[in-house]
């Protein structure tokens, strides 16, 4: 097992998402069918914080080296079903400012058919995060999960324009809901972000513990509860090598420090922001998962240290 | 004179800009031939911290309720020159998302003859700063100054279009540097902003001293010297009014403060971000500086801890 950020039991915490092959090229260069998806960037990232159980489904084609990639990343892979058929391939392209991409191909294989089911241990989680993917898939999941304590949730602007409804009941049961400016205007119907927030805030019951993270690219978050909001930039970083997953990895830090803190309190949830934004930075240094399956405790926390001189009034 | 937010006797700093009629419209309403202009918003935002002695040029039709203004704003405007004819005439209209204006007429009537002269006081000031307008105006005012000790810039796209060698010029000679993020990328041909502060530090001529802040609107600033770097965020402000001046008003706060101080270390430098932030905030609010023209030291301070408790990790 990865060494973690503590030395107590790791929390754990189910993730359902998606589990993909990745076949991409940014203006640096391209990889073919390289371990990708929501699940596993998110599981990847929080395995240095939480023990991730990853629920998702993959192709008989997925080899037993992307296996092997996500549990020396800490995660428990037991309950990703392996299916008859093939493993969901995305294939894209990045422009130049990498800010962009055009999807090329987006072949759903066995994720079509999949069918979140969780075992009596996860059903009794406490920390859930319901990655990017078809917010009735994440209703499920939730469904299933007895007494939880933390649920966070991802989407993205495709769920906002094709499923509303699941959306919007998703979002009312959850506590973290972590999104990026233009899906949190897009949902919200407001372009202002603050005024955006409250509107989004209010989706999720307007419980005085209810948080909205608001991506923001390389201008970083912004942290809203009901009175309170936190900003923090993103790192310097000046050779960006391949933006995906970078999302993920911030929910996987940010969610996955929360889960190692067992609280969601002002201070942690501030803290949480810096360990997302590390694990971000650092995903995007290099291809696909490469630089998270070689991040360890010093990375993270010489990243910690440059973020917080980067903000010191 | 004001009441300040420091005691001690003003510092001296002169500005050199555009006093202008700005006729505007954004979605929120519009406003006719009010006081504009580069050197006035900066004047009125530093008069708040400093003594500003405007150099600029006015016409025949200029009236004195507006050097009322800038003289309530702790301007002193001797060296304010009324030619015969008009007064620089700016027109604009703002698009609904207020990041993008067209520019409808602009009339330079006085100010296309302006040749800026500085008196002996004037010339003895140590602390100097040039408002956006031509870099061989800039230049000519620099020259005039026998001392100088802290010199600040701010400039345009307009003269990186159209000239980039006295621009050059003027800032391998300031200490200060404040430009936007588009006008860094233009102006290093770098879209990668860390990149190009790089870039335009060398041109500042590497010292380690030059100070470069870089304004990313909403999304606040970033302050670079050789070897540090600093983030600020914008205010949370959900009903800006009319953009205009915002940029000057920030170099006003900013400025000033370090004027206030007499000094420019990296504390006082990133206090300075968060009153120009304040100023900034401030002007937005309202149509032209009407804003401005109302701030108090409790407006101000009550910003500076908003913008504090955003950042606190």
């Amino acid at each position: 097992m990865k060494k973690q950020l503590s030395n107590s039991k790791s929390t754990d915490v189910v993730v359902v998402g998606s589990i993909a092959f990745d076949t991409l090229e940014t203006p640096f260069g391209k990889i073919s069918k390289a371990l990708g998806g929501s699940a596993s960037y998110f599981s990847l990232s929080a395995g240095n914080f939480c023990k991730p159980h990853v629920v998702g489904i993959v192709g008989s084609d997925f080899p037993d080296t992307d296996f092997t990639i996500l549990k020396k990343g800490n995660a428990d892979t037991g309950s990703i079903e392996k299916a008859a058929g093939k493993t969901f391939h995305w294939q894209g392209k990045y422009h130049f400012d990498l800010n962009t991409r055009d999807t090329i191909k987006t072949e759903l294989g066995v994720f079509a058919n999949f069918k979140p089911v969780l075992n009596v241990n996860l059903k009794n989680a406490e920390y859930i995060f319901l990655g990017n993917i078809h917010p009735s898939l994440q209703l499920s999941v939730l469904k299933q999960i007895k007494k939880p304590k933390l649920v966070g949730l991802d989407t993205m602007n495709l769920w906002i324009e094709t499923a509303l409804p699941d959306l919007k009941k998703v979002i009312s049961l959850i506590d973290i809901f972590i999104i990026n400016d233009s899906e949190a205007r897009q949902l919200s119907k407001e372009h202002n972000i603050y005024k955006a927030a409250k509107i989004i805030l209010k989706m999720m019951g307007h419980n005085k513990n209810s948080v909205l993270v608001i991506k923001r690219g390389e201008y970083g978050l912004l942290l809203f509860k009901k009175t309170e909001v936190f900003h923090l930039p993103g790192l310097p970083i000046e050779d960006v090598i391949d933006p995906t997953g970078a999302g993920d990895s911030f929910a996987g830090g940010f969610f996955g420090y929360l889960a190692l803190k067992r609280n969601a309190n002002t201070q942690t949830l501030r803290k949480a922001c810096l360990y997302g934004t590390a694990m971000a930075s650092l995903c995007v240094e290099n291809f696909g998962t490469k630089k998270l399956q070689n991040v360890n405790k010093n990375k993270i926390e010489s990243r910690i240290k440059l973020l917080q001189k980067l903000v010191k009034i």
